[in-house]
């Protein structure tokens, strides 16, 4: 066509701005049982509105499903009666096996087209960290969102990542490389699920909680501190207690950073994560990412101890809280950080 | 461990409920020669933080490339002196090819990887529809969410999908199966690229317009019909007015409904949809889907008009500017719907 008859913007460039706000809302719940008859909780984020047919898919880690045998058969059980379509369960490997198999996304994507399981269904994530990644993921893709319930069932998942608002799978060769900014539907904090977690994840969990005390609520690592004889033997208690305060403050960031969508530069909750994640890396992930983390606090606390920002008492109670819990140096590793560079 | 250790949420059931909200905003441009030196709207939408690096990858129509040999290198020049990286652009098959390779997808991911892109860099899609939501999901899901910049190359993606939220890719045989909610960072409706539209093309992108003008604005489908006959010829302040008064209604829907996202119920602009991925189908997508909406919303002005929501004159004046724009009657196609169990 001729250019006479074209629309001509370019001789007035000019532009509409388009503005909205979105509010985004979930609880975080903490229960125990979810399946039991008798706890309504799931229920009742499971809500059918009058005249829709909904499905619930659960997704489970296989790590949970095997010290959990009676899991699926409850689950079946809970919604028997219900209204809901209870999709067959999928088993997925729990860890970082889940995030490099692509194939177990498309396997989400086929269940969901063959169960026409649609955005006003649900799809149950129960698992570590790992799985709730891919999972979530998942769920966030399909139809542009399906609504997402997350069960974490380690300490570190129900104290941290379990309850904030981001999904990942691992692509070309790198961790967390694809994935979505997408709030749950709701979190379920079930103790129950950590009753089969052994020392190690106990303690590896409860890093995240010390993390976000020292950035965010003194008083609260006062308190950690002082819990720090019942939290080494895990005593529930302390525990509980660490677990609830760990994801209020994790919920808290999230809420009043002004960015929970980290679309602009701040990240204010990366002390200890640089070298949390270098030091992940050179132990081959055969440290447990909690155990990565706390490793990454206390090479941070040194050299903010360097630099004089942290003053000798201070440094004195985290190193004191790091041995106490029990958590064990990784000399190697540590040798192989690139500290000085780090500080530059 | 023991269960006199575990933390016993079920002791007492509670919740804590997250709330935030996050404002979105992003400008919708019009203008013309965007890769021409003398224009700055790119340059801005690109804007540099200080001591931060930048690189642009574009991702461009093979059908845009085609008709359009030196965009390119001019791409490439508007770029030379600036301190941004540009990327060597993608250029990926248009229409729904691109949105059935997910190893494109994968291809994105891996030259996002290679040229260390990240969250403040830019992906400039440039094409159709098609395009828009192929390249806006890998941007999308590249680092939960690498800024996009759309420049819509058609009238339908200038009016309608180009200025607003979604993305998607084709999945399991189903259209838009995978897809996000992603607000773009910027769009950019550039008439330059109208030029080399066919008639076809030109007056099928006019059926969004007419769509949203008779759901919200009624004055304003008045006004399209008083100029009809301009329409019919694409003369160049009739084109250009049908473009922006489209695109401004349909981001006014997005930005006042309420539900940007869609995470109620809630899709006001379904007048005419139905039929029109019906016909679309039918058609085996030889009629563009501008052709199946136009199609769409003649078969429900006459339903309206059965069901008594729609008077004789409204009907008549519908009627006329569908012959008027010259869109033709798919007789063959209407036939085959199933109209009596859509009206139920």
């Amino acid at each position: 066509m001729d250019s006479a008859r074209l629309p001509q913007f370019g001789d007035q460039t000019d532009e509409i701005v388009q503005r909205f706000r979105v509010d985004y809302s979930y609880p975080v719940a903490f229960t125990a049982d979810t399946f039991s008859p008798s706890n309504d909780l799931l229920a009742k984020y499971c809500a059918v509105e009058p005249g829709r047919h909904v499905s619930v898919m659960p997704i489970i880690d296989s790590g949970v499903a095997a010290n959990h045998p009676q899991l699926i058969s409850s689950i079946e059980a809970y919604f028997d009666s219900s209204q809901i379509t209870l999709v067959p369960a999928m088993v997925v490997p729990g860890g970082e096996a889940c995030k490099n198999a692509p194939e177990l996304v498309d396997q989400v994507m086929e269940t969901v087209a063959q169960f026409a399981i649609d955005r006003h269904s649900y799809i149950i994530a129960i698992g570590g960290g790992a799985v709730l990644d891919f999972a979530g993921f998942a769920a966030a893709i399909a139809h542009r969102g399906i609504r997402l319930i997350r069960m974490p069932t380690t300490v570190l998942a129900q104290n941290d990542a379990g309850v904030g608002v981001k999904n990942a799978v691992n692509a070309v060769g790198r961790k967390n490389f694809v994935g979505t900014f997408a709030p749950p539907h709701a979190v379920i904090n079930d103790s129950q699920f950590l009753a089969t977690l052994c020392d190690r994840d106990l303690r590896s969990g409860l890093a995240e909680t010390v993390k976000v005390a020292l950035i965010k609520d003194k008083s609260l690592f006062e308190r950690i501190f002082a819990m720090r004889e019942p939290l080494a033997r895990f005593a529930d208690e302390a525990m509980d207690f660490a677990i609830r305060e760990g994801a209020r403050l994790h919920l808290q960031h999230i809420g009043t950073s002004g960015d929970p969508f980290e679309r602009g530069s701040a990240r204010p909750l990366d002390f200890g994560h640089w070298s949390a994640h270098k030091i992940e890396q050179l132990s081959g992930y055969a440290l447990r990412h909690g155990e990565a983390v706390a490793a990454g606090i206390l090479l941070d606390s040194i050299y903010s101890h360097l630099l004089g920002s942290l003053d000798d008492k201070e440094l004195s109670q985290i190193v004191n809280l790091y041995f106490s819990l029990g958590f064990e140096l990784p000399v190697n590793l540590l040798n192989q950080l690139d500290v000085v560079g780090a500080l530059e």
